[in-house]
């Protein structure tokens, strides 16, 4: 590969709120990376492999920070039950099936397979305990053209009968699998995941911190996604003031970190995320499905704390970034509602924007289409869209496209500068 | 067509929260009209044409109480504005397109198809003011396939400048299209849509008033969407201590009578909507892109009035109705968050009920899969959603199917006894 052009209507969000359209315009890449975006192709690059996409409109490929693997096998099911019931009767019993790495091989490349078909190239994902079925999941990503994380999930109390470990196992386990994980693939690499507070030890927690800063290794977790379970870490750990804090006293709260739902923060945790350069994965339709409560995304965005969006399959029932993009939008409007509409809803092009540029910093890249970067994009073909009254602008296009693409709509998938849909 | 055996596994949800399930069951069809519903056939149908959809699920298709057909061409647009820029900006504007009866052709049949295909098998739909359109609507759901009803738009003030016609030309273009529509198709009928009050000048709503009840017809309209719209009814109609009753005193609000949103009814007009027998389309993804609210859903099932659900396109970016069931799921639970979790949310029983029979029972079907209805159903394949961590109920299957079928899993549609896909 060397120097290609990409031509279309390219459509990018460089900074939250705004949209820049180029209508005919084109993308060059050098040996997959971003050489630059150009409304003509420039004198230099006129003889370059040229992919014309016509009418279609490229846009970046979305980010998905947060999703549980395993529980793709439970999508859309056990919506009745409470947090607990469910986490018992579904979510534990479906990871522990991950013991069975033929089943697991199945799974995830499924899941790795439908993830790019609808346009996700960037994840952060929960595996299960398994670490064989965790080099499974890294596998199928890599072999699908997924890139990112993914982390062996810690978990030595309260995790039921089906799918524990010992503290020592835990460790063990994570060693062996940093040992393996750690160079095997070019696009997916490990992230420490200790599954939440109540989970995971002190010993364990501690084990996990000092292991993230000998290797600098990026972290995941949960954080203040519900009530009870805030009252619960306050339990465990009466020496914190609030939840946040019982990652921070272990070197878990820092910019190589993620933590999901982030519902309950209040001004003083916000800061603390703020300060630390935490990263914050709002989950919107996990947050109402589970009925955790209404995440203050705005107020996050507002006070400088980094933003972006992940599915949370299974709590979340959608699994295409698109449909997340617009269930943050409804969620934002909610919140507007309950603030007797005083709150400024999400834009399309705000939320779009958590969604690609906002979770792709975590990963490394720059806003939008940015120079320097390997191409992440979707081209997306709406010719089969309701047929509307007047010619559409394709910054009308485009948003119609993120409330109702589809996978047949998106006709090609770059991540890293390859196509791989 | 005389006696036909449809074969599989029977799911339907006979009374509010109730659901039957009947693996390896069927359905015995009379001239399309459900004989019965048993576990094995009955003796004298042992030789009757059989239809075995085998490991399939067969289940009601779903009742659409509340769209705007020509909204079709502009849905997932404009979901940034505020309702009155989206009014202007979009709906009118789109909807003034449809005096060109050949793109209006081109759009519905589109509509109608595409709802035929997500199992969408009976409609009370908003056409827009121009009668021809409107025959051309009723025309292609009936040859689609789809049973219920379609309303030519009455507005004959405070509707812009492209979409408006005065108080004569509303009242004889209502004739005509009478004339033309009330017994021209077996299956689509009209009903009359004054577009609510604020469009509607007392001397068309009068005329409305005793049409309705000369030839009993259904009437369709808005009620209480939101607080501004509820504040201008109030200035309209200074004598109406509320909104429905600027209907009921034309006589435009009885056991005919299919009211959109309800979003802000009290306890005094959710009384009287009872008392009345008004039924409610609720339009859980419509309230929320608007802005609109949170529907007292549960509310006003458990105080007996009859709730149905709509898509409400383009309001609603969701046709799929299925999708709506889970918004409508999703919505009750942001009730629930908002009521600092005191109200019940709606479980997958309880929404798809209201999704089916519900709406059903306003075109006089009974509950479920009652006998002597003509079969509304649809057909299942859930074999490509992800493969589960052990064999799942058929009620676990179908709790699935509910949050995660497309219209490709939708291999047959029953409307009226026959079979439109």
């Amino acid at each position: 590969m060397t120097v290609q052009v990409i031509k279309g209507h390219i459509v990018h969000a460089p900074a939250f709120g705004k949209l820049d359209v180029l209508e005919n315009g084109c993308i060059v890449l050098d040996n997959g990376k971003i050489a630059g975006v150009f409304q003509d192709v420039p004198e230099q690059y006129k003889n370059a492999l040229t992919v014309d996409y016509g009418d279609r409109i490229i846009m970046p490929s979305f980010a998905d920070t947060h999703m549980h693997a395993p529980q793709y096998a439970m999508l859309g099911m056990g919506m009745d039950l409470p947090l607990l019931d469910w986490l018992n009767t579904y979510t534990f019993n479906t990871e522990a099936a991950f013991k069975d790495t033929a089943y697991a091989r199945e799974v995830y490349r499924a899941l790795a397979r439908e993830m790019i078909a609808d346009g996700t190239t960037r994840v952060c994902a929960f595996s299960s305990l398994h670490r064989e079925s965790t080099m499974i999941l890294m596998e199928e990503f890599e072999n699908a053209g997924l890139t990112g994380y993914v982390g062996k999930v810690n978990m030595d109390r309260n995790s039921g009968d089906v799918l524990t470990e010992t503290t020592e196992e835990s460790m063990r386990e994570t060693m062996l699998w940093l040992d393996e994980a750690s160079d095997r693939f070019d696009h997916v690499k490990p992230i420490l995941t200790p599954r939440f507070t109540p989970t995971c030890t002190n010993e364990l927690m501690a084990f996990l911190g000092k292991l993230a800063a000998e290797r600098k290794l990026p972290v995941q977790s949960h954080l203040s996604e519900n009530t009870s379970e805030i009252a619960w870490v306050k339990e465990l750990h009466p020496d914190c003031a609030q939840y946040w804090e019982s990652y921070a006293k272990y070197g878990l709260f820092n910019d190589r970190t993620v933590m999901a739902h982030c519902v309950h923060s209040d001004a003083r945790e916000r800061k603390a995320m703020k300060d630390n350069g935490v990263w914050v994965a709002h989950c919107p339709d996990s947050n109402v499905n589970l009925i955790s409560g209404t995440a203050p995304v705005r107020q996050m965005v507002k006070e400088g704390v980094r933003v972006t969006l992940g599915s949370d399959i299974a709590g979340g029932a959608l699994l295409a970034m698109n449909k997340v993009v617009t269930a943050a939008i409804r969620a934002s409007k909610v919140k507007r509602i309950e603030t007797n509409w005083t709150d400024d809803f999400l834009t399309v092009a705000e939320a779009f924007y958590l969604g690609t540029t906002g979770g792709a910093k975590f990963f490394g890249a720059g806003e939008g289409f940015a120079a320097g970067d390997e191409l992440h994009a979707i081209v997306v073909d709406d010719a089969d869209l309701p047929k509307p009254a007047k010619k559409l602008s394709v910054a009308e296009r485009f948003e119609r496209a993120v409330y109702l693409m589809d996978k047949h709509n998106i006709t090609a998938v770059y991540s890293a500068g390859r196509q791989v849909k």
